[in-house]
């Protein structure tokens, strides 16, 4: 058992339209998700940057939820902004504008109290910088790393540095291919763990589900009925979120406990997308999980 | 129980390419897929038409399979014929050539024997043919129904027609989405309800698995991982053979039959892609099926 889970990845400010609506500047970033998703299994300490227009109620939010900030930096400068447009299937996207701002320069220095963390997930923010925190953390147990396409196609060196010390990759179905060259999950699995991956990958599908395919072990989670899908931003964030969360809190990583996380990811992502931002995902208590952990688990009974 | 199901579909002779090799007019067509995985459930009854160029030794492969041939015509002309190539991610296709042959005028003509089967499965066809077929059914208690982009493009006013008759569609994706104008699928199933659609449909979704959706029912059932896929032709003929297979086997559709159909499902259609063709599926029997459906169920366990 581990009270707290150490997250590093990007805090931003979204702007965002779909089918839907559209906000501007709501909190996200994949730290931001992640970490309230974690904040419901343990205490997650996030490690990130924000500029001098961060609101301070912001703050209050990740204070609110548990979130630990020793690790969270303030900087002169603009908070990481990001724009982006769905398109009517909610799957696609176009990304309008993106402004690194206080990240371009980000050195983050680990407080010595998170140096000693065992869980750690590295949320989708660049590759170097998942390293460079990485490093500092003196013993983990358990690495899960998200990552995505842009990073693929413009760090991959860095990237690939990176996945030895990774225990678990959580990643998409055309990510996947991206990077291994592979259209078979399977195969694909294989091809990351020969490139160094400890033990295998979480492929996330959206609507489909996910699956845990790693050396030895396939799982598999469907994704909760969703009627009215707000926002898609997050889902994958805030699934990771709850995925090393909960690994953390049960203090053990096997077979059970893995796809065990993969159905609590369903069950916290599937809240994410039911409103803008991180909304929806403020509203909600363990109780409300738990609902939907027993309705999933429900859809897959089959006898 | 029944021991008889009725088939009606197509039988053609298919040349397939894909990232693994090529086939030249191979035993193919959405009746002998279904008919074929129905076979390992109950005796099904197929009706269909082949041309003068019909190998007597397909015959045989039908008949060896238990196949009931009854309303399987011969007529002057070629047997349908389809070209297609796969690119290489095994899921998008090309349709290089489509000759119908000896469909374009097939009327077909229930044998006394099957007018009085009670499940029915409306294989991909021309909406029209399912119609004139079920239309000669005394007292169908279940039809399931497949279609294709094909028919929602050029024979929708037909097909329309035929949804008050049918018990649940099986669909993929993106026909639910032409059909219903909506992405989402619990939305798409409730308008096909208002479409007419007794019960509601199953979405079949290649490697991310099948879900069942009806007014009141959600089930879920995953594709068994392949790590070496040949061929995914008539894997959906397939899988919807083993479902209405299994559902006239028990005797009875409800919510535990159902979502066990679809792991039955799953289970066959895994064998399909392995091979060309039929080649794989002809070689399996009951207790391969069973051993799948045993790993499908483990993939679920999350307990």
């Amino acid at each position: 058992m581990n009270d707290k889970v150490l997250i590093v990845g990007s805090v931003a400010y979204d702007t965002i339209e779909t089918a839907v609506g559209k906000v501007e500047r709501a909190l996200g970033g994949a730290a931001t998700y992640s970490s309230v998703a974690a904040s419901y299994y343990c205490t997650p300490c996030m490690v990130a940057v924000v500029g001098e227009d961060f609101h301070d109620g912001h703050i209050e939010y990740f204070t609110g939820c548990g979130i630990d900030l020793c690790g969270l930096q303030r900087t002169e400068g603009k908070t990481f902004q990001w724009v982006g447009k769905y398109h009517d299937d909610m799957i696609g996207r176009e990304t309008l504008d993106t402004q690194l701002n206080v990240f371009e320069k980000f050195d983050p220095v680990l407080p010595d109290e998170l140096k000693k963390l065992k869980y750690v997930f590295l949320a989708n923010i660049h590759p170097g910088l998942q390293k460079r925190v990485l490093e500092q953390v003196e013993d983990p147990e358990f690495v899960l790393c998200d990552t995505m396409d842009l990073w693929i196609n413009t760090a991959k060196e860095e990237l690939l540095e990176l996945l030895p010390q990774v225990d678990v990759l959580v990643i998409n179905d055309e990510e996947v291919r991206m990077l291994t060259g592979d259209y078979n999950i399977y195969r694909a699995a294989r091809k990351l763990i020969d490139m160094g991956v400890k033990r295998g990958m979480v492929v996330k599908r959206g609507e489909h589900g996910s699956t845990l395919v790693t050396k030895d072990e396939i799982g598999f989670a469907p994704a909760f009925p969703i009627i009215e899908l707000v926002d898609p931003t997050g889902a994958g964030d805030s699934f990771a979120g709850a995925v090393i969360g909960y690994l953390a809190d049960a203090g053990e990583v096997n077979t059970k406990t893995l796809r065990s996380s993969l159905i609590q990811g369903a069950a916290v992502a599937s809240f994410t997308v039911e409103g803008f931002g991180v909304e929806r995902l403020l509203q909600i208590d363990r109780k409300d999980i738990d609902g939907r952990i027993k309705a999933l688990c429900e859809l897959m009974i089959v006898e």
